[in-house]
């Protein structure tokens, strides 16, 4: 099942060209008083959400896929975890460019850990991404994304699939510079997912995906997710070794070689095997 | 006004050794569906929660403070952002130590920038610090928290006070070793935040501040928070050039000289001039 939010928190599900709109599916989330859970409340009650979508289908309202503006598929994760320098041609090219490392120490994964992203840099596909800092060098970078589905704590890599809700398409925008990762990767809209929520059933082998990101047309990322050096197994483990993963929680995976600057206007389109295919606009700095 | 959450999400004004229970202050919130905001309901709507707390404080039952079990005061940061080596002498003490730097490049903060904690890590004083990786060495930090109150980017230092909702003593519980910061940092429970919120008009300069630390009785970091590299007013501008920062938002000012390894029964007694005093008791590892 591929679901979407799109327009005003409205609830989708994709099929072919068209959203079916079911979003009073979102009943069965219940109303809830502060303190909210840390956890991401869609995720969490997928089973039930998904039952209540496959009763309200039949009678969905259908609108074409292309006249919706999709928001992230995940509204609420409880944090954003990324792995760095996660493929071995990436770790290369920023060895090797004095732009990309910055005289930083730049080590392999297993030793340089995963890092956070701020909960407020996330937008969906139709949301685009606004530039912040337009004198200091900003990259694309396209990611898979595993979105955590129930709660996890010291799972081994052979079970780590179970916990596994869904994937979707992640950019990891980032500044270039010598600040921490999680400061630099971190702005508004510099987190972006989408385009939808694709349910883990529908992906066999999260480790061997094609994926591509093209800008104005032109390829400038491409490769499979069979190049990872830790592989979403491997992060599930490594990962919840240190703290408990949530549903919602969303993990990048990480991004292959092809990292280059943007440009306010640029407009990206990012694809993954079996996840579909987004659309992201490159919006110019606004002055305050 | 010092207001605390206790026991079952109950809420609280400490008035010496009391706390005055004003509980039904929280109608005041909203009851919310998904999706929810990315910040803080508490902090967003303090002024109101305030003007309810002293319609109810005549009235309100009073319960000695140390029979209480004192939850963190701010349930849901958006974000949780801390200061790397933000004192000199801490810097220094890392710079001379191999099992504090590890290899790592340890740069000056106006070069490092912030890091995040993740929000599954936080815990209030009564909740204690579980350790989570019993053969790493883990180091206690204690440190001044400015908590957001109002919507802020690109705030200057000058006008940064006017965006801070109140202030309290965190505890930025660390595992020693290679990784990205935001990893070692955010094992679940280790970001305390406590014994309450202090609202800002009760705190002239928090550049003033005395603070000490004490295991088992024992001083272990005890400096001012005069000796910050960078004050709270230019984290706030360093900050809100790069992202948005929302009521509840935690910014963790970095920690003073002294770090040392912490061990399970250890007793935490962190205090902070004008904050209060808070007991943290550390926990042996569970294994699953």
């Amino acid at each position: 099942m591929k679901i979407c939010r799109f327009n005003d928190n409205r609830l989708g599900i994709v099929e072919g060209d068209e959203v079916l709109d079911v979003t009073a599916a979102l009943d069965v989330l219940p109303a809830l008083r502060y303190p909210y859970p840390v956890h991401d409340q869609l995720v969490a009650h997928l089973p039930e959400l998904r039952t209540r979508i496959a009763a309200l289908k039949a009678s969905a309202t259908r609108l074409p896929l292309a006249r919706v503006n999709l928001l992230s598929p995940v509204a609420n994760p409880g944090k954003i975890i990324a792995a760095p320098v996660n493929y071995v041609k990436h770790l290369q090219e920023v060895l090797d460019d004095p732009n990309l490392h910055h005289d930083n120490q730049i080590s392999h994964i297993q030793r340089a850990g995963l890092f956070l992203k701020a909960n407020s840099s996330l937008n969906g596909a139709a949301e685009g991404v606004t530039l912040v800092l337009p004198d200091r060098r900003t990259d694309h970078e396209i990611e898979l994304v595993a979105v955590i589905g129930k709660t996890a704590r010291n799972v081994k890599a052979a079970d780590a699939l179970d916990y596994v809700a869904g994937y979707s398409i992640g950019l990891d925008i980032t500044i270039r510079g010598p600040e921490e990762r999680s400061l630099r990767k971190s702005p508004d809209s510099y987190t972006v997912l989408g385009p939808w929520l694709t349910t883990a059933d529908e992906i066999a082998n999260p480790g061997q995906l094609a994926m591509e990101l093209l800008i104005n047309g032109q390829t400038r990322q491409k490769t499979s997710t069979s190049e990872l050096i830790l592989g979403v197994q491997a992060l599930i483990e490594f990962g919840s070794r240190f703290y408990t993963l949530h549903p919602g929680d969303l993990i990048f995976t990480g991004t292959p070689e092809g990292v280059s600057p943007i440009e306010a206007g640029d407009q990206f389109s990012a694809r993954i095997e079996g996840l579909g295919e987004m659309q992201v606009l490159i919006k110019p700095h606004l002055a305050n």
